[in-house]
């Protein structure tokens, strides 16, 4: 394992936040597991299984801890209520009682399906999270939103449940295919676009640099996602007010991902959200106009999508955002920008209803 | 409305737990409605319905709040992932988003559900609980327990989640058999027995006048159940300690219940289980033998049970108890009482483990 990087989560109850390459084989990893409970279960997807999930099995199991690993198929479609009752059977059928974790180990699909099910099994058991995807690492990892998707939309049934430690090893990222890595860059540019411009041109100056075989410049630009949204979730927890910022593109994204049946990656439907949202903002005087070319070209250098895919329609979205959790009393809010590197905020509101109309004249443009 | 006594709990989000006949038709719960969200759903179920749920609709429709109700069988059989994924999915498809909150309107069935329901969906709205058992308005009200059954055990997934307000009508109590109030007064010896020594003379004191036509008696003696229940559950609200001892005679109830697949109610599956766990308590050394006959006619006093139905086998019961999420490593866990009205500690523990053969021994004595 090399050089350590520690950010402590100021939660209620406080968790660290371990980035280094090799920590997934790190005796660090082992020793935090054993401090916590006697049983283990690792909740992980088939592809990520037989790479992971069953070393690190067997290593526990060498250290006295009784672990079990539940693998789930790849993929949103196991984000799902009915999978998340038939793994906690597993769980129950095999006698794992309070003094059990779950090791949630892969992408955002995984942390979110398994922090769920930590936080609701017996009321709530610890959980570590080892993120493993880019995505995961700077966004659903840190935060403690967990999750289920139903047929009415992403992400509507779940709670705040903070794990008891996150674990971030880059070296993982080694394995994936570079169009993996673009997923994780467009929530990154959204915490630079949100809130902080010195980032957002580290990012456009270091893009070339940026991939796994560089994992020193990659560690940097992860922590200091990290740390952007630590200071948000920090200040509001419960989603209640400022942390809606961290929806910037997101509204879009969602109503495009139910929208195309999870067909459209996350990554993609938020770097397009970023862009349509930008144009929004930029309607709505906030945003300047030479800026969106400027977030345009940063999309593009990251190999993102920046418009709407042929097959979907603007009224297919706007229906889809009606069933939006963001989107109360009918109306559909929309974080706006008020330039690169700061979110906009009104009479202390930060997220603004928009008539969909005016949507349809931003995508023909 | 008459006298309004109300308590508030030290939750972390303090809530309010208001006493008093007539509140269930009082402008008081329509304005605490209104100032909290302008949507609300009342679950509920098929005999509370017509009787409570549809007349506080009228009302809070006639105020302009959006009103749905949604009704489920009545029955512990209700209390499933499958029924709260069904309503979870009525709210979804009429459109209700994070400004709206639930009226869990019922007995301890429908206010574990509904809070269920009020903590996970859209990760977390707005609860308030209105309990129309005595059972529900001396415990299943206050603490902020939620959770549905498994065909693994009762209530073993679920989370912590305190309501915004709570709403106790000891009035609703005159249209009940008098067989129902039995149930809550077992939770009501019960919290005497772990925690109050005067109280449990008081409630023997005034078993003739403890009915719903009484409800000035009634209403001291719920309002000291929720007292002592209040003082436990602040002290440790996620039960990581002294919490516990509010299970005491529950390991028995809750295998009870299991094993007679909910043909037994709650409330008489605690009675036998207090009665069960008291004679543990006297084999293991806490509790004198002479406190075995006054606990045996207090619950007899007020006809409730005190053997395992003749149809249930210990070996069954014992089955059942491995299953049971307080029993941690294979043990069977108990809390013990020291002497009425106090609970027992062992090296800071609350609860301890006992050879479950040492329970066969006790139920054939």
């Amino acid at each position: 394992m090399n050089t350590l990087n520690t950010i402590t989560i100021n939660a209620p109850t406080p968790y660290p936040v371990h980035i280094a390459c090799g920590l997934l084989s790190s005796t660090l990893l082992i020793n935090t597991c054993d401090a916590i409970a006697p049983n283990w279960v690792i909740i992980t997807d088939n592809h990520i299984n037989p790479l992971y999930a069953k070393p690190l099995a067997k290593r526990l199991q060498a250290h006295g801890l009784k672990t079990m690993i539940l693998s789930v198929p790849a993929g949103e479609q196991s984000k799902t209520r009915k999978i998340k009752a038939e793994l906690e059977d597993q769980m129950l059928a095999k006698g794992f009682h309070k003094e059990t974790g779950i090791i949630a180990l892969g992408g955002g699909m995984i942390t979110d399906l398994a922090g769920f099910i930590a936080a609701t099994y017996l009321r709530g058991i610890a959980c570590i999270t080892i993120p493993l995807s880019l995505l995961g690492m700077v966004d659903a990892s840190i935060g403690g939103k967990t999750a289920v998707n139903t047929p009415f939309g992403k992400n509507l049934i779940g709670c705040f449940s903070d794990p008891a430690a996150v674990f971030i090893d880059p070296d993982v990222l080694k394995t994936l295919a570079p169009s993996h890595l673009s997923q994780g860059f467009a929530e990154m540019i959204k915490h630079a676009l949100i809130a902080d411009k010195a980032y957002f041109e580290q990012l456009n100056q270091h893009f070339s640099q940026l991939n796994a075989a560089n994992t020193s410049i990659l560690v940097k630009m992860i922590r200091q996602s990290i740390l952007i949204k630590q200071a948000i979730v920090e200040a509001d927890p419960l989603e209640s007010g400022r942390r809606q910022v961290l929806n910037f593109g997101h509204t879009i994204a969602h109503a495009l991902e139910l929208t195309s049946n999870h067909t459209i990656s996350h990554g993609d439907a938020v770097a397009i959200g970023l862009m349509l949202e930008s144009h929004l903002s930029c309607q709505q005087g906030w945003l300047a106009p030479e800026s969106l070319d400027i977030i345009f070209q940063t999309l593009k250098r990251f190999k993102l999508p920046t418009q709407l895919p042929l097959n979907i329609t603007l009224s297919d979205l706007i229906s889809a955002m009606q069933h939006d959790k963001k989107n109360r009393q009918g109306n559909v809010h929309f974080v706006h920008l008020a330039q690169i590197g700061r979110y906009a905020t009104k009479q202390g509101q930060y997220s603004f209803g928009v008539d969909p109309l005016l949507l349809q004249t931003i995508t023909q443009t």
